[in-house]
C-alpha cells in the first residue's frame, strides 16, 4: 500500500483524500453522510473510474447505516433513493452506477433478512469492491510486465494511479510494478490539459513513489516520441469497444496514432 | 489602428502594454530608462519577436536622449553600452539584435554630427522601424488574402497578433485583413502551454477585434482538424531556413505535420 489513501472506510466516515488542492496540499477529508458523498463526487474531490465506484458504493454503506428504517421495506426505498441521487452526481461514469448496483443486488441477493443484516451486507460488499479494485489493478501489473523494456521511458497521459482507483493504479500501475520489479523506468507525464491531472495528480504520485518522471506540456509528446527514444505510451481508458476501439480524454487519441 | 496598442512613445517615454497580466487588466507601464526597457524585455512584460525589435529600439532611443555625453564619441560609447545590455535582455531574439543594431548603424551612417542630430537620428530610427513592422504586416495579411476562404474555419497556435508586434500581427494579421475584407472567419485558438499565449493573448486580441474564436486545448487539434472541417492553420515562426523549414515552439510542429 502506499502512504496515502485514495479512499478510507473508518468508523462509519468515508475519508477520502482532496484531490483538488493536491500537489500543494495533502488533505484528507471525511464524508459522514450520502449527501457529503455526492458531493465530493460532484465537485471532483475525488475523480478517476474506480475511484469513483469505491467511494459510491461507501456512500452506500454509509447511508444504510445512518437509515433510521425499521423494517427491510423501509431500508431498501432508502437506499434505492440514495442510489439514483449518487449516479447523478456524475452521469457519465458508468463505474458508478456498477458500484451502487452491486451493493443493492447484494443486499436483493441476501434476502433482506434484518435492517441490520442489511446495513453490514452493504458494508461488505463496499469493502469487496475496493478489495477488488486493488487485487485487479496488481494483477493488470503483473500481466503487462513482459512487455516493459528493463530500460524504459514511458509517456503517460491522464491519472490512472493509485489516485484514480482505490490503490496501485491501471496503466500507471504498470509502470508501479515494473518499477517495483526494478526496472529502470523514466516517465514522461503529459500535464493533460485542461484538468493538469498529470502535472498535478501523476507527477505527485510518482515522487510519492520514488519513480523518475520529467513534465512535458501536451503538445511535446511527438517531439519526444521522435526524438527520446519513447519505449510506450500507457494510457487510460474510459471505455473498450467491442472492436478493440478505446475512449479517454482528449490528447489521448493523437498519442496513440503517433505511435 | 486597434484600440490596444502595445508599444507608443509619448514625450520621452516608451509605454508598453504588460503582457503579463491580460487578458484580466489592461495595463501600461512606462519605461523611463533604457534599464527598465531591458527589464521588461526580460520579465516579459512585452513579448514577441517583432515587439521585441521595437521596444528595443525605443529603447536606444530613450538612452540617447537621457545621455548626459557632450561629444558624438562619448555618445557612441554610451549607445554601444546600451546596446549590449538590451541585447543580453533576451539572448534569442533575433529582432533585438537586428533593431539595435539599425539604430547605430543609422547614426553611424548620418556620420555623428552632433550629439543633438544623433539623438533626433535615433528616435527616427525608432520610429521607422515601429512604421515598417506595421506596413510589412499589413501586406502580409493582403498578399494572404486569396490563400483564405470566403468561410473558414482556422487553427491558430501561439499569439501573432497585434500584441507580438508594433500592430496588425503576422500570422493573426492574416485573419484580421480577411475578417476585415468581410470573410467570415471562425479561429480555434490553442491555448498554447506552457504559458498560454493563445488563451491569454490571441483570444483576447480577436475579442478586441470581433473575430468569433474558441480556445481549444492544444492536445485537440488533430481533433478539430479531423472532425471539423478545418481549412488551414496559420501559426507563428521564429525562423525560416533556406529550405523552407520553420521553427516556432512547441506543438507548433505537430499542427503542420496533421494537416
Amino acid at each position: 500500500m502506499t502512504d496515502y489513501a485514495s479512499v478510507q472506510w473508518t468508523r462509519d466516515i468515508v475519508r477520502v483524500l482532496d484531490q483538488r488542492v493536491l500537489p500543494h496540499q495533502v488533505v484528507y477529508r471525511d464524508l459522514t453522510d450520502e449527501d457529503e458523498v455526492a458531493a465530493a463526487i460532484r465537485e471532483m474531490v475525488v475523480r478517476g473510474a474506480p475511484l469513483i465506484g469505491a467511494v459510491a458504493a461507501y456512500g452506500m454503506a454509509l447511508a444504510a447505516r445512518r437509515s433510521t428504517a425499521t423494517d427491510p421495506i423501509a431500508l431498501r426505498a432508502d437506499l434505492a433513493r440514495v442510489a439514483e441521487s449518487l449516479a447523478a452526481a456524475r452521469p457519465t461514469a458508468v463505474n458508478l452506477t456498477w458500484a451502487v448496483a452491486r451493493v443493492i443486488d447484494r443486499i436483493e441477493a441476501e434476502g433482506l433478512a434484518s435492517v441490520e443484516e442489511m446495513k453490514r451486507v452493504a458494508l461488505d460488499e463496499a469493502h469487496r469492491i475496493a478489495f477488488e479494485d486493488v487485487q485487479v489493478n496488481r494483477q493488470l501489473g503483473w500481466n503487462a510486465l513482459p512487455l516493459i523494456p528493463d530500460v524504459a521511458t514511458i509517456i503517460h497521459h491522464c491519472n490512472t494511479g493509485g489516485l484514480a482507483t482505490v490503490d496501485v493504479g491501471t496503466a500507471l500501475g504498470v509502470i508501479r510494478v515494473a518499477h517495483e520489479q526494478g526496472k529502470r523506468i523514466h516517465v514522461l507525464v503529459d500535464e493533460t490539459r485542461p484538468r493538469l491531472q498529470g502535472a498535478r495528480l501523476t507527477a505527485w504520485e510518482l515522487r510519492e513513489l520514488g519513480i523518475p518522471y520529467t513534465v512535458i506540456v501536451d503538445g511535446a509528446s511527438g517531439h519526444f516520441m521522435r526524438t527520446k527514444g519513447v519505449d510506450l505510451c500507457l494510457v487510460g481508458c474510459d471505455r473498450v469497444a467491442a472492436n478493440g476501439d478505446t475512449a479517454n480524454k482528449i490528447g489521448r487519441a493523437s498519442c496513440r496514432e503517433r505511435v
